[in-house]
């Protein structure tokens, strides 16, 4: 009945942040859940873009990406092709998304935080890991600006933010899915919340096939269970040193 | 308390389907919900994508753009700009994945259903009545199919799909938002379901802020009902002549 | 001897122009040579190009493009092939001189008007039907101009624009060949001139043959004689109403 | 009254033809009208498009590009912009139409005939001179193909081919324009015609005004009489050897 | 008279590399050189380039790319902007072609093994650490292949590539400069060579200035040095175990 | 034991400049370096790159290219394939770099000059070619602002710069490699350097082998003895006439 490594079915893989993984920017986290290991950046860049000139307001802007060496088998640079893909889009739309929920863009001034999800490895939840990962290296990124005195707001996050994958494998609620049961799953949810329970984005997809409104209840029972151990997770991380030398 | 437009919080647009409005592709019908006009065709084309060959499967590929002039600003046209964006990557990918949701493809053989959901105007929802637009046009290819015995299975519909947006709008839980109510939405989700009551697809966001779960409950409840009429009205619609010269 | 719908070979398809087609553009009109139909919309932009700044002078600039599911077989989105074809360049920019022609550009200030003829639906004859719909939507953008006081000069408009095609077909000169006629024509011209009979654009194409300068005249007179009728019928339809909600 | 080079309306510019200026090609030949040089090569390439596969037919492709010094001022490249633009395109259909006017593609088996035409200056006239000398430079083609025995028919030659271009100058017709008078002209019309007179291609251009067709007339005399001259040109360039080493 | 971080001249910075960092590509090395961290990973994959069919042979082809987050400034992401640059194609053929020194290809059949070096972070040298990197990851993937029988010389490396940085600062030859020294250098070269001290490749570059033959000769001493101490590196680096997990 | 063309080991080909061979650039010179044959243009345009805006100084950028009729096999145009490809931009960037070496920026003010180099022929050494030819156009674009009084410093250029290929073939160092040679040879190295003797830029390739440091040097001896005599033929071709008319 277990799952193939061992897990029970809402129980999530073990997850990791290490803090300062690159000098450079301001916020930089790998984050881990298993298999899947995200690089997280959060750069501090001047100005806004030419549509959100002259407002006042700051901005925040994600990318993401899959080295091509992070899949089963080796996958095409995007940079190559010539061309983002819509998946490619999409990822970094809702990763953009989802951090906005938590910033208050008046505190930046008209300057933005581009943040970098970058996958090195990819085991399934890519983009729910980019998320969790993504919100530590803001908060990161935020503390930075907070020394140097450029916020104005010093207490710009209302909330934090994280983000798991569900799915209904073999007929089977299950959270965090890997590579393997993704494959095969039924169902397929990406679920973004807050540290208070509240939703920021639910993205429930069946491929192929279609789903009961139990079923999605189930499933939502079941990520916000695990979004409550994923925020824990980033406050003992964050309370830490931010591993940034000087 | 009532909308600008004069509808209760769940009452639907004025929905129309004109069948028949292209002579050459298989399906081809001009859906309106409202101001907003979707023209959306099924076309019936030889082969599958390489990476399908050889699996004796058919498959469903469908393509979402907007004519410049259909926006109270003119867009840009993306063939000028030379790449499609991130949005449009989104829409297309999500009505590909929700017509295949209820049709059987190894009925159609090793051969493809494109469906090119294009907006004639815009007011809102386009995506929702993309959907449900499409369906109606690729029921015509279905049976365009089936007159000339190129189907495997007469049958490859399992049910009828609809979608329509929902959101909160001032603190009310409004059906279906036309453009100057989707802009001031805290909450936007658009629902994907059969007509039978199962969800294929739900996506609800919100941008800058979060929403509570019973929150997400009201706007399922309302835009499950609003999708059973839709079904009806899809039923209707085809229960007419299909409005294709022979 | 008579042509496969029964035209006389100087005979003109049924035309029609359906103004206010959409609400959002200045001007829009479906147009309708036969089979063919193509929307015409002309939207007024702030502002003109680069290479026209200062100088005070506004601007008229065009775009063609075909809907992928407006031909008997789809054909591919420009959009997803990531660059526009040559034929909808040449044919995007015969569209922008033609109405440059009969528009005082002076009259616009800096500002410029975007013409975007979309093709529904491909019988042949699509460019010279965008043309001929498109000064109609122009005449409609002018007076939407005239009524804001918008226009250094309230009648910008020196004289009408109409166009159409004439070939030879199996030895005989035919006026507006619809697909079948031009696919197997021997010399295909396409002509521009205005309502007094003066010409903008004359394009005679013979595709592996030659032809005689006598054919040559017989094909201009043909296609003068139709660009009298077009040019009536566009005064006709601009005689009513707009079609444009207020 | 005369033209700033002294020319009567209705002469040519000094023409030269240098056949055998590359050694790679079939056919190499370095054309100038006055100021403008363009070389004009004719490739012969195993294979033919997609689309004409398995028909036994050969095919002839055109492509004319601009060095970025060829113009007054510095253009940009092509290349670097990563698209080719509308006038490229158009101009490249020309030469290829044009061409394909006097050849018999059943000769060539399934081979193609890539003529490039690269303007290496550019003083007014260069699709002209390009369709000229690119004549001649396929004549070449044709001859080294004779020669291996490469050919179904030895003389899929059924014509020669030479354009011009004539204008409206100041109120005067006059023929092959240079920059100076292309510039400032009211009408420009280029004419593709053949050795015995008969037309391949027309196109006459207003831009911003209208012209009579009495003017049309008096534009296609100066013209043909133009390319009469021209042809016998050609034959002369063609008597002698053909410049290639061995 | 010493660096700014301590070292000597002629001293290399310290140096790791991580063997077995991703679980998915036959062989992926993390190497450090300083600051710089460089993930090279080498994919075995079926087939080989077109142009290389039916020789029997196989082929080793390498992308370089750098993450945004990797630079003192966020850099713009070669995806987005939708075309490879050209410094970026410059150093992928350079590993390229250095790591195909050693290999020989007639082992591998037609199959291609696909070099991915990665910049995580850059500090100067990102080129020479990543074919210094990608040569231990080209190791252990013939190692992997070795293991499954799929090679037909169980020996197809002649030799060890390892590369290095070296240049003129402030008037000293200095070897394997740091990002700092690297800026502002009046010579810059990078020299590959192999265990026994043969050259692959040396690109020796002045920008703004010129050098005299005995300062390439003394920057070859150096390069050369170092060299010999990273083959070693390399050697011990493979002599543990892989990192890959079975 | 003599080569193909008759030259011994350390002998040039023929070396034929040709200036004012376009009249638009401030610079134009073909250069032949036997069948290699290179228009070089030197054009000025004014202001700088974005990045060096505000600075004072001017710029010098160089565009490679090469005809599509230039080669054995015709190539297809970059612009058509709608990037410019990697050997190109290799190129582009080392003629660039080259030219830099020899100009003082601070002469030209905030303009720039603009090299476009390409090959109408090639056999070999294109890149040392277009080197060798653009220092001379760029001598007669320098001269053409000093006429004009528009350089702050008369002299901008300090040195002259030219450029040569040297190779092993068959086991012999030879000088200035025709296309047969450099198909064939085991290493490849491009020397640029100046007239008096000190070096540019070194680039030495072995591909699928390596090389000694005492054939680097027998190389080296033979490409610098080569440079002497090239500049001395570019001071006798600078010697003359312009070639540019007034």
């Amino acid at each position: 009945m277990n799952r193939a490594d061992g897990r029970a079915d809402h129980e999530l893989r073990p997850v990791t942040f290490t803090r300062g993984f690159q000098q450079h920017p301001a916020g930089s986290v790998l984050v881990e859940f298993g298999g899947t290991k995200v690089l997280c950046a959060a750069s501090v860049t001047t100005g806004v873009p030419r549509w959100r000139k002259g407002s006042g307001l700051g901005w925040l802007t994600a990318e993401y990406a899959m080295l091509p060496s992070a899949t089963h088998e080796r996958s095409d640079r995007e940079s190559v092709k010539g061309r983002v893909g819509g998946r490619t889009h999409e990822i970094s739309r809702l990763i953009g998304r989802s951090l906005r929920a938590c910033l208050d863009l008046r505190s930046l001034g008209e300057n933005t935080i581009a943040v970098d999800c970058d996958v090195l490895q990819a085991d399934g939840g890519t983009r729910t890991a980019a998320i969790t990962g993504a919100y530590v290296a803001l908060a990161d990124a935020v503390a930075y600006l907070r020394e140097r005195g450029q916020l104005a707001d010093p207490q710009p996050l209302s909330c934090q933010i994280a983000a798991v994958s569900v799915g209904v494998v073999g007929g089977r609620v299950r959270l965090d899915l890997p590579y393997e049961e993704d494959a095969r799953a039924e169902v397929d949810m990406n679920v973004v919340a807050t540290d208070v329970g509240t939703l920021v984005e639910v993205q429930g997809t069946a491929e192929g096939a279609t789903y009961s409104r139990s079923t999605l209840d189930a499933m939502l029972d079941s990520a916000l269970a695990g979004i409550a151990t994923l925020t824990e997770m980033q406050r003992a991380a964050l309370a830490g040193p931010s591993g940034r030398s000087a």
